[in-house]
């Protein structure tokens, strides 16, 4: 299948290891090529056998490639994808692992619906979220085309070692096409990460973005304020509870630094959202309405064991 | 050894059920009473081996024990030792595993020195937290002792079916005994949960539920207030870090309820703290305040990396 020939994974870190060791389980991709910065982490990959070879040239990694998987730092994604869409063959997806989708998908429209011209320099200005062409300004043409993805799986841990075949099992990746992505180029990326284990689901770049905001960027700052919160000479008196709810806080500050940043206005509403709940909890103790108190650790019991452990 | 000759356990879940495996592991115990109303889940913690024996009479279970660890929810811990303090045998000592310690030791002072005089009944009305008797007031006298125990262990499960013998391994027991414990008597309750593999560290009433509130309080109503905060439709697009963030509140509410009431004044001024330090974030992400904002992330990942996985 021409599809999965060949796939480039650019970083091979706990996503990109992961990526790469779930498409060598599926045994349906000839080639995973692991593109990096780092010879060690390369090497590291190919031992693990999460890739089939490496390099740390971009432009020469991605030439034979049907398919490209961005598995950068939020902040580097799009002029990585840049760089590859004028290196690579003209029928491939780009595609990446970001947590953030709208502003990337807006600063890439241009080659969400055509590949860009040689040598003309990609629209890099806009920033902002939800603004794209319409289908009429940006007929689809031929050519390398980028559509956004977001598997929801990970953990604090970073780095290949860390790497698993079965970190996208059950998990949900969300894919962001936009209005000028083609069926076919859908179907093939979708296929790709149905490959992994994964289930995909469909949304806009900014509905991603409010959704995540709400289920993994606010809840994050919550936990790493919790660990702040927390004096040092305390640790020794936390148990399960407080290493569960802070367990995300040992994740890179530099990573999560971004990806807040580039989501700020979704999260500080869902920031609000949160506070307003946790002042009815306040309330509720200081009026010592037992009643009320129960009734909303009853349906925060509720809204946690409709996920399941 | 008399010490540990005969343990009753009164309420054989999570934390009791664990306490018996704990002991049966240990081999130091000859009889181990798991006392209980409900028949079914004495008939369990037998079937575990948790418990050598069971009754659903208080009274008889605690006639020949020589130590006693009630089990039971926050608020009828009081009254449950009041009942057991009765029956015991007069060298017993009578302790607790309840999650919140000064409002339970002030209601329990007379049998925090002495035991109570046969028929006459026990001052129960005092609910401050910190009032207590001077030494002068209140010599020790021979009957059973009452010192608090939090083993700082357990998870949201409950019930037998979730105990496990290695639950206390490596774990903080944290005991608080008054200004007229005995030594020996200490002795005799550390010596008791060294043997369930935990580490005993002695703290005032007070200065527990101030430590308390910050290291698990206060953080199970944030993880609750989130998990009220996340809409139903949002959970299949929640990964790792919501599931660590929230787990504790599928916890039992109306324990949580008891825990919370009984520590309201120390959790409301944790939740403050917490209050001050998520503005901060928020503060960063509203200004756009990179740096600022990956100090703060900085720090979370540090206070949490401090106490590992």
């Amino acid at each position: 299948m021409r599809s999965s020939d060949t796939v480039a994974i650019v970083g091979v870190g706990l996503i990109g290891g992961s990526i790469g060791l779930a498409l060598r389980r599926a045994a349906t991709t000839r080639r995973v090529i692991g593109i990096g910065r780092r010879e060690a982490s390369l090497a590291e990959a190919l031992a693990r056998g999460a890739v089939t070879e490496t390099t740390t040239d971009l432009s020469r990694g991605v030439a034979d490639a049907d398919l490209i998987v961005v598995c950068t730092p939020v902040e580097s994604i799009a002029e990585c994808v840049l760089r590859i869409a004028h290196d690579c063959p003209r029928h491939a997806i780009i595609t990446d692992a970001g947590s953030t989708k709208a502003r990337l998908v807006a600063r890439l429209r241009q080659i969400s619906a055509t590949g860009p011209a040689p040598n003309r320099e990609p629209d890099c200005g806009s920033r902002q979220a939800g603004t794209v062409p319409t289908r009429a300004d940006q007929p689809r043409a031929s050519g390398p085309l980028f559509i956004g993805s977001h598997p929801i799986a990970g953990s604090e841990r970073t780095g290949v070692a860390a790497a698993r075949a079965d970190l996208f099992d059950e998990r949900v990746v969300v894919v962001t096409p936009t209005e000028w992505t083609g069926a076919a180029e859908l179907s093939r990326l979708t296929g790709f990460w149905e490959s992994l284990g994964a289930h995909v689901r469909t949304m806009t770049p900014d509905e991603h973005d409010r959704v995540l905001a709400c289920t993994s960027h606010a809840p994050h700052v919550v936990a790493s304020a919790l660990a702040v919160a927390t004096p040092r000479d305390y640790l020794p008196l936390t148990g399960g509870g407080w290493r569960d709810t802070t367990r995300v806080a040992a994740g890179d500050a530099d990573l999560w630094r971004q990806i807040l940043a580039s989501n700020s206005d979704h999260v500080l509403k869902s920031l609000d959202e949160f506070a307003k709940k946790l002042a009815f909890f306040r309330q509720a103790l200081a009026d010592d309405d037992q009643e009320a108190l129960r009734e909303l650790l009853q349906s925060g019991k509720s809204r946690r064991d409709a996920l399941g452990s």
